[in-house]
């Protein structure tokens, strides 16, 4: 038997829309997931919902259906918890207009120790990214690339943004779930690197060697800094190499998420075929 | 002298927010640019604005300031219309939140023929691009690639964006003033390649050759479809020869914008040093 909820001051919809602090998502190690797409991407990864909100009317898309049709038969087998809200109570609790559909879901394994750890790893480090939109598109060209691991790295000095805020889920468009990714500090990505002797390059405007010219064939782990202020001293300094992305034009900056792209297919390009 | 404006029913004010639409920027052959970053990179590349809008209340930021300075110059010398507005009636005007500067300035020239025609030219074709974000990335990389020319082509059967959608100026941070860009139909860019014999290469995810594997070093045009739809019959026919973005992951494609910057800095890749 299904909830259903019409009242905007239903205890469970005031909670969930505090989801949206970091602080609560971090405290209840829950996050939220809206939309069809995400919503099967997390399902096929083997990710079952705390909770699911669903609004029968919005659902107007085929993908919708599908993805609620297993939402429902998680719920008659007690897996999860759904509720059927109105177009009110969904405009209410939806971070977009599209959907029907809302998730939550409990935060994944984020340890480096829970990386995958091939004989020849390729990973990528992405210190104190600011935007979620970056981090997702980055996600979607790490599972694109077939990154062993991505890696979001944080130093004390700044806030950053983190890998379950319910934007970067979006932008990723479920690829938060198909890629291997942890979080750590920036000293603690720097001593576990360390102690699998895997080297580290980082891109900087300052690099000298062009980073189609670095070995990127063995095991690497390619780092890259926040969108404003690039990498931290701390991680520059462990690095092995310095590279640089050549620009000729009259802009000073690519876009992050483009310099990981860059950065990230180049490694693919100079390993070759992996099939 | 400066003429104030604090009245929303303002005629001028009703009139700029017609150029919010297509049919009207085309007619008029102008379009509108907000920003202080991007009103510098525009004088910089020397467009001349029509009207310039700016509220003092607004302007906060240094480069903000420096080119409201510039712009005030041209509008004592009569070279263009400035106007102060309330923040009542610029939040009206404008289409984002920051500023306190907007500009309606003259169409660029887009034509095929005004594009720069190096010996060994690298062109970008970008086919029925639908967002105008994709747009303006790809403006930014285009810029920092230092391609020959950028351009948009457009099929009969699907809309696009337009490359002067005040939204693409935008998300290009100004790259649209510094990256030599052309507006043609399809049949139009295949003939004007075919007459200068600069092959075609398409990437698509048909593709039988990495696109590393192509040689981008002689003349070239790089060419890529729209997000949903990927490139037209008309257009993969007329290729010499069809590239692959390898994908090694769970998800569908690769951002639009990923794959243009990979495509294009693959090209810069092979040309090496430049200088």
């Amino acid at each position: 038997m299904v909830t259903e909820i019409s009242s905007l001051q239903n205890n469970r919809i005031k909670e969930l829309s505090k989801l949206s602090k970091r602080r609560v998502r971090d405290a209840r190690r829950m996050t939220l997931v809206e939309g069809a797409r995400e919503s099967l991407r997390c399902l096929d990864q083997g990710v079952t919902p705390i909770e699911v909100y669903l609004c029968p009317a919005l659902l107007t898309d085929e993908e919708g259906r599908v993805a609620a049709a297993r939402l429902e038969v998680l719920a008659q087998t007690h897996r999860t918890r759904l509720f059927h809200v109105t177009e009110e109570v969904f405009a209410r609790i939806a971070y977009r207009e599209s959907g029907g559909l809302l998730l939550v879901i409990p935060y994944g394994e984020t340890g480096l120790a829970h990386l995958p750890a091939p004989a020849v790893p390729l990973y990528a480090v992405i210190e104190g990214v600011e935007k979620p939109g970056n981090l997702g598109a980055i996600l979607r060209t790490a599972d694109a690339a077939g990154v062993d691991g991505l890696i979001v790295s944080q130093t004390r000095a700044r806030p950053a943004t983190d890998l379950y805020n319910p934007n970067v889920v979006r932008a990723s468009l479920g690829a938060l779930f198909t890629v291997p990714v942890a979080e750590a500090s920036t000293a603690a990505v720097i001593d576990w690197l360390a102690e699998r002797q895997i080297p580290l390059i980082a891109a900087t405007p300052d690099g000298t060697v062009r980073y189609t010219d670095a070995a990127l064939v063995g095991p690497v782990a390619v780092a890259l800094g926040s969108e404003a202020f690039g990498l931290s001293e701390e991680l520059l300094a462990a690095a092995q190499q310095r590279v640089v992305i050549p620009m000729f034009g009259v802009m000073d900056s690519l876009n992050l998420a483009t310099s990981a792209a860059l950065l990230m297919y180049e490694a693919v390009r100079q390993r070759g075929d992996r099939e």
